[in-house]
């Protein structure tokens, strides 16, 4: 059992955020680079109507290609959101591996994102992973908007704690809890983990940060002292819409991984590499993106010179 | 009590790293402003031979003209960092309240800062707050490059922890870490400040931490976890060299303000002023400084819509 799980996310919700649609044969050499880096986990795609999202069009494509042996991945689950049953049914078609599924807990922000309420949501939600379960897949739910929405602004943390309460209550125990929009601190980010992990220490839980406005690492840490294990991220920050004020997208792999070697986690990851893949995707958007030590470097290790 | 304090040192640790030496009317204005916001401490300049350090050429003008009658600041202590006995003694005669000092503790810092080994360095920094403790006025001791040294590298805690308990002995109780080099990480930070407050709980544990690989307020975060309560941070983020990649200097100000009031510590700070002083600077040096919040916004506070 490893000490720590990496989620690199930036494939789906980083490329998902930019208005250039990238495409397939991009998007497979960054996967391959980014499984060869030693993270555990990458999200290829998500399950989403083409037309309302282009850059995930190809999402089946992509698990055609890496379902085949001779394109394989070791070491590596590729898992892939899904929105709806229909895009269960797609995942289910093309080989995923594990399934990436939530709820919100603000009423507004499901209402704009599914058409639905919480409630609504959360029962087909509920359906959908057992019915992954059942397949003998691997199924995550998040709680969306868990820390704070854009909409709404504070969410009640007894509402996040009851959607929670719900998941485990149907067996589910890989459990995210996501900041949508960026409005987590860290006193908040350790008192919901906190309070999960005490409510029930079996829970496998999942933290997927934003870095809006400047707490990404700050909440990871939280996060981590609470005793959470898992984390998404995205490579070089990506995850932000690059046409507004607030650039910062996911917490930045890279930065992720830094913080956590240096806390002597994890150097079985090739930071290198992460940052190599975050360069590339600079240059390949043409921008600075968010990430910060693809930039600086990292914390230089000096033999002792007295 | 206040149950946090905040020390605004970019006018001194901001200001020396710029190559733009700022003229005193604008120091004046920017300390007024700052004063206006309600922090606690302000760090007015550096009594450094002004050949070798012009930017801070001006500092006993500074504390000339805010200890004169009419133009005292309410509610807020002037700081005046001192490196030897010389800057001292123009401290003294100029009305500086609270005086700053350090020692290194890498050795290859401290003979190119200061010409003197760790040992000399220590006992006269020993010497010197004890006769500013002697005058009735507040000293601050600093353990510089505490979590890594950008010569040496890594620094052994217990290097650390022997020069805060000479500290200790000698009678000096507000001590200060500082994150010279922007090497620490959250839990090396949690571990040093832990020792210090478990070895004497009475021991004022003040933190100076600086950006430089997107760790700052991470850092911050793990500092307040151990029961720091005085944190060093200077507006806009400066203090950075902005001659080189790593751009970021100390943790600024408005950012480690919004998160501490976030979560829901000193409300009565005015961070909007916070924030107006943060883009002043920004447009006073015509780049983007490393502040987040400045250009991004405070978290909304939404008033629920449904």
């Amino acid at each position: 059992m490893k000490n720590l799980i990496i989620h690199e996310v930036g494939i789906r919700d980083g490329l998902q955020a930019e208005e250039l649609v990238v495409p397939t044969e991009q998007k497979i050499q960054w996967i391959k680079e980014l499984a060869e880096t030693g993270v555990d986990i990458i999200q290829a795609g998500s399950f989403v109507n083409p037309k309302k999202m282009p850059q995930m069009a190809d999402t089946d494509v992509l698990f055609n290609y890496f379902a085949r042996e001779e394109n394989k991945l070791k070491n590596i689950i590729l898992s892939g959101l899904v929105l709806n049953e229909k895009g269960l049914e797609r995942g289910m078609a093309c080989g995923v591996e594990m399934f990436c599924m939530g709820v919100s807990a603000s009423e507004t922000h499901s209402l704009k994102n599914t058409g639905m309420p919480i409630s609504e949501a959360t029962e087909r939600i509920i359906a959908m992973a057992k019915s992954v379960m059942g397949s003998g897949k691997k199924v995550q739910v998040s709680v969306q908007s868990a820390f704070g929405c854009g909409f709404e602004g504070k969410i009640p943390e007894e509402k996040v704690l009851s959607l929670v309460n719900k998941f485990l209550e149907n067996g589910i125990r890989d459990i995210s809890l996501a900041d949508t929009a960026g409005h987590a601190v860290p006193d908040q980010v350790e008192r919901l983990f906190g309070a999960i992990i005490k409510s029930d220490p079996a829970t496998e839980c999942v933290c997927h940060l934003h870095n809006t406005y400047g707490l990404g690492l700050a909440n990871t840490f939280a996060a981590f002292r609470a005793g959470v294990r898992s984390f998404e991220s995205s490579f070089a920050g990506l995850g932000g819409c690059p046409f507004t004020a607030i650039a910062a997208g996911n917490v930045a792999t890279e930065d992720l991984v830094h913080m956590f070697q240096k806390m002597n986690l994890r150097n079985d990851i090739q930071l290198n590499k992460l940052i190599a893949v975050a360069k590339e995707a600079a240059e390949y958007f043409k921008r600075e993106l968010p990430g910060v030590i693809y930039k600086t470097g990292k914390i230089p290790e000096i033999s002792k010179i007295n």
